[in-house]
């Protein structure tokens, strides 16, 4: 396979990520990848928050990955920053091919030059194949995360 | 008890602040109260940030709570805005006074005014106390936390 690169999502990819995250047994219902509009609003927003880091992995030339990293800043931990990961996705072309690792060492490796003390994510209860995943990347299932829709 | 007040912390709240952080079994070794500069460059780094909102409750002048509320945009769910909840602390001497509900209702409400659709959160998983709490809130315990340190 050709060389990969993990950069900053532009309005170009919108299409690819969103395919993306409808491309899942549990986002399939909260996508809409017929009208681009809302995510495209997001991304501007995004864009213009210098904490927020949100990126595909190209090869050859096609959106195979995505990854939504956060930077948090905090008063416990003694003034300790961490990092909050979202919206990990990898295109099914992709599965196996270590490139889930190559975007999770992207997200800690990036965690690192901000400063981070932590790096955190959470993981629906079901997705027990992720969980080992984050496991054998050094990842503690230390906490119970918790929803509200609102 | 006289009212409660819930609003953004500043460089005076600190020292109560970090008095709360420290006087809890899993913060206790995590924290300097003695030498509050880390948390007071956190604390600038957070008021400079429209997306993070540390607040204080306090009753009859003094701190008797806190919470950090990061708003977060992202692509996910038709390009959702969603909240986190961080570093929640109510005072020994508060403690069953109902101020923990006072300020999740607080993050909650914010959470809407800011257009967010979802609450997010996560808890040490030996906190079972806190784990009901927020069940009877109406948090769904749907995922698992994931903790590195780097």
């Amino acid at each position: 396979m050709g060389d990969l690169e993990i950069r900053p999502a532009t309005t170009a990819d919108v299409p690819a990520i969103v395919g993306m995250l409808a491309d899942d047994a549990l986002g399939a219902q909260c996508e809409s990848p017929d009208d681009l509009t809302p995510y495209l609003t997001a991304l501007d927003r995004l864009t213009a928050d210098p904490n927020q880091h949100l990126v595909v992995a190209v090869r050859e030339g096609r959106v195979v990955g995505t990854l939504q990293l956060t930077i948090i800043p905090g008063l416990s931990r003694m003034g300790a920053t961490r990092s909050i990961v979202e919206g990990v996705r990898v295109h099914a072309s992709e599965r196996g091919s270590g490139l889930g690792t190559r975007l999770i060492e992207w997200a800690i490796a990036t965690s690192r030059r901000e400063n981070c003390q932590l790096v955190q994510l959470t993981s629906d209860a079901t997705r027990t194949d992720a969980h080992r995943f984050y496991e054998r990347l050094g990842f503690m299932p230390s906490h119970v995360g918790f929803k509200l829709q609102v």
